[in-house]
């Protein structure tokens, strides 16, 4: 149930508030129009009777809003579990073009004692970065070698590859991520004709 | 209000239903005590008094849950602002070590053509970290020569400069990190005696 939904319920136990006083006015109205005509035991009756409906409203009422206050709290709590499951969307979903880059700078060939000694050294600042994501629940999509999925693999080429399978990822063009079990970025992939 | 103070609400209603339940059957008892001595009218004016005691607790009972409604909806609206706010957090506290090593991989001397480009590259892909960070609301705690605030600040050690002002912080022995409004990690820092 939306927030709209709800004020939807409030609007409508307003409106039954006011057509219980409603009903009570014209109630009254009856009753004393017809005082002269009914027996006292008839008019205490009809008091009785009007009263007991009031109560069944009032019950009803009471009814309802204990259902919207259960649906509410169900509902609050499907929320919380999802807005934790996937707190980490915004900030993750950022990364992903800083680990393309980090990926790319570590890739360059190094001629150099001190030169490989540096990419050492960032290699490891590169894997705890990604334990950091792996954490929180980002993971690789698996691709080259595997069918060609649509729910996580986004196709921008096709090659011939005669000794593999068709409809088999054969590259992997740019990483793709899931967030748990959502798709954050599918995998750019080459599929075999 | 927690979760267990709301138990107690349905406790207390459901005690409150019962207890008018008792009530109920002991007027009734009453009333077919002194049925003999009463007169009609008085038989249905405790009737009517009976109805319209259990129409008031009824309407008490609804008002209760009204507020409860309320103040859950209160307070889910907080709670939901809280956890957007700061949804962050737990990865972005996994990344200041990250941080602190990448920095320090940063900081290498270097001799050649080859390794001075590297780190250029490498530079890039960290203040592209830095921007994404930032964007989720995660800033470096002021500290040298600022005043030593305990707040943010942690004095790991005491120095002395005297051309400086008492209680300066003098140097930084460890970035320190806010989310927001909220200390990630205090600055370490030594300060001026």
């Amino acid at each position: 149930m939306t927030e709209t939904t709800e004020n939807k319920d409030l609007v409508q136990e307003q409106q039954d508030v006011q057509a219980d006083t409603t009903a009570e006015n014209v109630e009254q109205a009856e009753v004393q129009e017809e005082t002269a005509e009914l027996s006292i035991e008839e008019q205490y009756e009809a008091k009785l009777a009007e009263l007991q409906a009031k109560l069944e409203d009032e019950e009803n009422r009471h009814l309802r809003l204990r259902a919207d206050f259960d649906n509410m709290r169900r509902r609050q709590q499907l929320d919380r579990e999802a807005a934790e499951k996937y707190r980490a969307q915004s900030l993750l979903s950022d990364l992903l073009p800083v680990l393309d880059n980090f990926e790319r700078a570590l890739q360059v060939e190094t001629t150099s004692e001190e030169a490989a000694s540096i990419i050492k050294g960032i290699d490891m600042v590169y894997r705890s970065l990604i334990e950091a994501t792996e954490k929180e629940g980002l993971q690789v999509i698996k691709a080259e070698g595997e069918p060609f999925d649509p729910n996580v693999h986004q196709a921008v080429m096709q090659e011939q590859d005669s000794e593999k399978e068709t409809g088999i990822v054969l590259r992997e063009l740019q990483k793709g991520y899931l967030l748990k079990d959502r798709v954050l970025r599918p995998t750019m992939v080459s599929v075999n004709e």
